[in-house]
């Protein structure tokens, strides 16, 4: 029977204290419904007492029914007071959350230095907080925060600092790397310490500063830890938190610990790329166990020795995390996928040879910088033009963008104008419309140039819009990717274009979103009604 | 009296295996130089048996003279064959470099299934490879494929082979873990055992698969390996090689270990930067000990702590390293961060009142959805222009944007230009320039403008261009945030615009990008001097 790890995130908290990490409520949702697919026990969505948008968020939250236990964080009380009049742990408490983490301090110089209060009501300020959450019914866990350097400064301290913790009732006594400078042997002896010492449940908080994290948590876990605390991508302050997307996978494949379902981990690659796109952070392709390239062979050696065996080159099948070995050959471009692929769509793909057709064209397309794992709608306009079960509802003849800065000085605001000539059954609409920028202009003219044929194509918004840049050589002339995501009562699709001119890659995914809405929309008689502007997560 | 470390740098061989990294010969003779600066002991350049490309610039790296040894990468001979009929040998021996490290099989299952011979034929290999590259007067380096792997599915035979390396005159044998797939425990029990049983000085070669490579070299070093193999930042097939820029500091200022000396420690973080330009791969703002958010600290109670002791929230102090702390100005916490920053700049901040205003105007500018954590530049300028302490170098009249696809089913390249009307001192200087984008036009239409005032301004590329959507309502329609990244041979800097016309958004980031060069320049007397062609710096 294996043991299982508790696997606590708090990538919507200490997550954001990394640089250029920034959630809306709106993203911090979507990523809680995520983490709770991917299984983790513990969500900790934020410190309720610092901000608004928290309370906002775990206010919205309750209503997601998540599996997952979601978790306010907040300080031990302020010291020379009372937890009554904490404001901070008022909030915690109000916040609706079932489990409450506090920080506390641990090491005797920061009770000086940061705190400056004494040793002795630092002690008070733990005992007070856990005993305070706990009788509010709220589950207690106490992070000792720079835990390690202040066993090493202070032993005893350190030590009678925990044992307060847990006199209080703290479910959880997780021990915090927090400046992230400990190595992993140091980690192992003085979790084997604590672990003799002290009666409770043990939990382990790194940082990675020194490019230790990971290691440092699987130190812990081998020394009795059994909650790791880390990010997803291992977003956090400085040089980040402890990554669980490479943690969950070594502890359960490599180490035999079970801590989410089988099928949960094969969900681990999207779940690493949706975060990352929910963030704006785009993954790095040598990301272990979930970047594109973790799995993805260059020379000539090993690929001819994969293709013999791949366990030759790969330490894991990549099945196993939802991720692919990418060889010559791109993830999609095998034909057994695309015929997967057309039959789920219930294609007619009996024609062998035009499947290898469109197999050259995909991988001629991903090879110019198109990317349709993120791309759903895009690729079905492909399959099914291949296939021949599409009409292309219009064509389009040309456009044009006209954008004008008159007076910089005057403060006046930008004119931007999009005509576009399209044609629509035999019929040739040429329009013209006004946006606030080049590709709000852009959809403006495109609707109002369907409308008449279509009317339904109001219930349709653009949802997201997202720009990258593929080549970083000489930047503003390389090419660009644009994603965007459309919504209509009841679906959201994503649709991609590629150019070396963001207009035009932009109109690409623009057009391709509206061909596909139209298709849906034909092809199920149901028109979708309007959309209730109160709905939140559907038309934001 | 401290234990050495031998530390060999493949980042010119295995490092450009990775995904997006190819350096021309130009590129790996700069940064060899940079190497042997930094006191690596081994510069491994490249496989002068595989390619042209490593023949020259091994050629080349001879009038270098170098500090550390020039090493070249071979394979073992074939299979029933001499090595004096094998090519790859043949190049390695006339490459001219000081050692050869040669890399061989040890694991059972590779020999059978990836080289298909018997396991007396491969230590046949092993034996008469390294003796033949001794008889030629370079040291030898025996690198044991899969070591690890090898060792766990037949330790009598992994262990065979590292013997018949020694018996052959070896004089290091690597211990590889080539698919990165062992954990640090059994990488330290494995080690020992090998230490134990060969009288050789034994090196590790780790791979970053399971976010263990740089925990996985300590593990080794802890057990008796004296020389570590790795790249600079990582790179490296799939997820890269072990990334000295963490070993080396882990080594030397955590474990007590000499590798290099206090001096050239400092010199670490403009390596690592230096090494991510000429691979055009920007460094990642959270990477260990070197990234530029690395000992940045985000408001509240860590700023305040950090004003009182930096120790109380850093692992060591950066400087030890060439980086230095940052406070972010992020949801601009209180004066003392602007003030504290501006005197950072130099400036004189005795008017509490000016300070004050421009925390309002910060403020309100963060409230539109400004940045300033992500964009230094233009804060800079923001602060400079508060304190009266700049001259603008140019002024915007206005701008035009004319984009045009006249023939989509033609498939001809879009049309765009960009006009701009700017007054330079007093003069007003009107131009128009083609792109193949909107930024790209405006971008060459600004310097077309500015070239004949500022010739410098040639030296100045943009490096990075991110896009994010601020309000997702109806998005098309929403604010944007442009982060514009931009470089010279010097420096790198970040600026930031907003706008609900992304191309108003770019525009104003790209002015602040000149703006901030602009004034660099003529406050360092020495204009950057121009940059010749050959040198890929600047015009990739």
């Amino acid at each position: 029977m294996t043991t299982s790890i508790s696997i606590f995130d708090t990538t919507l908290r200490d997550g954001t204290q990394g640089e250029g990490i920034s959630l809306t409520a709106e993203d911090k949702l979507k990523i809680a419904l995520k983490l709770d697919a991917l299984g983790v026990h513990y969500i900790e969505g934020g410190n309720p007492g610092s901000n608004g948008k928290d309370i906002e968020f775990f206010k919205r939250a309750r209503e997601l029914n998540l599996q997952a236990k979601l978790t306010a964080f907040g300080s031990t009380r302020r010291k020379n007071s009372t937890c009554e009049q904490d404001v901070n742990l008022k909030h915690l408490i109000e916040s609706g959350a079932r489990a409450a983490t506090l920080v506390g301090k641990t090491w005797d110089f920061h009770v000086h230095t940061a705190l400056q209060t004494t040793l002795e009501e630092n002690l008070a300020m733990i005992y007070e907080s856990i005993a305070y959450v706990k009788r509010h019914g709220l589950e207690a866990i106490f992070d000792s925060e720079h835990f390690f350097d202040g066993y090493k400064a202070n032993p005893d301290y350190a030590i009678a600092a925990l044992a307060k913790a847990k006199e209080a009732g703290a479910d959880w006594i997780v021990l915090c790397d927090t400046n992230g400078g400990t190595l992993p042997t140091e980690i192992h002896d003085i979790v084997s310490r604590v672990t003799s010492l002290i009666q409770a449940p043990i939990g382990i908080h790194t940082h990675n500063d020194c490019e230790l994290a990971v290691a440092n948590s699987l130190a812990a876990v081998n020394a009795g830890a059994r909650q790791v605390q880390g990010t997803i991508n291992g977003y956090g302050e400085r040089c980040g938190n402890a990554n669980l997307v490479s943690i969950l996978p070594n502890l359960q494949l490599k180490m035999g610990y079970s801590c989410i379902s089988d099928e949960q981990l094969k969900s681990l690659t999207s779940v690493a790329r949706y975060v990352g796109e929910i963030a704006n952070v785009s993954l790095p392709v040598n990301q272990p166990y979930v970047g594109t390239a973790a799995f993805a062979h260059k020379g000539g050696i090993h690929v001819s020795a994969i293709l013999k065996d791949s366990k030759t080159y790969e330490h894991i099948s990549p099945e196993l995390v939802g991720n692919k070995q990418r060889v010559l050959v791109s993830e999609l471009a095998g034909q057994s996928n695309i015929v997967s692929k057309a039959q789920e769509l219930g294609l007619e793909v009996s024609e062998v040879a035009k499947s290898r057709e469109l197999i050259d064209r995909i991988k001629k397309l991903e090879h110019e910088g198109y990317q349709f794992e993120g791309a759903d709608a895009s690729l079905e306009l492909l399959l099914r033009e291949a296939f021949g079960d599409s009409e292309p509802m219009f064509t389009v003849d040309s456009f044009k963008i006209h954008c004008e800065q008159p007076s910089v000085s005057g403060n006046t605001d930008m004119l931007t104008e999009a005509i576009v000539k399209l044609r629509v059954g035999g019929q040739q609409v040429y329009t013209v419309a006004e946006g606030n920028g080049p590709v709000n202009a852009l959809d403006n003219a495109l609707r109002k140039a369907l409308a008449p044929f279509y009317p339904a194509i109001a219930n349709i918004h653009l949802s997201d819009y997202k720009v990258r840049v593929l080549d970083e050589k000489d930047t503003t002339a390389a090419k660009v990717r644009v994603l965007i995501e459309s919504s209509d009562f009841h679906d959201t699709w994503s649709t991609v274009g590629v150019s070396s001119n963001v207009i035009e890659a932009s109109w690409e995914a623009l057009v391709d979103s509206i061909r596909y809405a139209l298709l849906s929309m034909t092809r199920s008689e149901s028109v979708p009604e309007a959309i209730p502007e109160s709905l939140g997560l559907v038309n934001h």
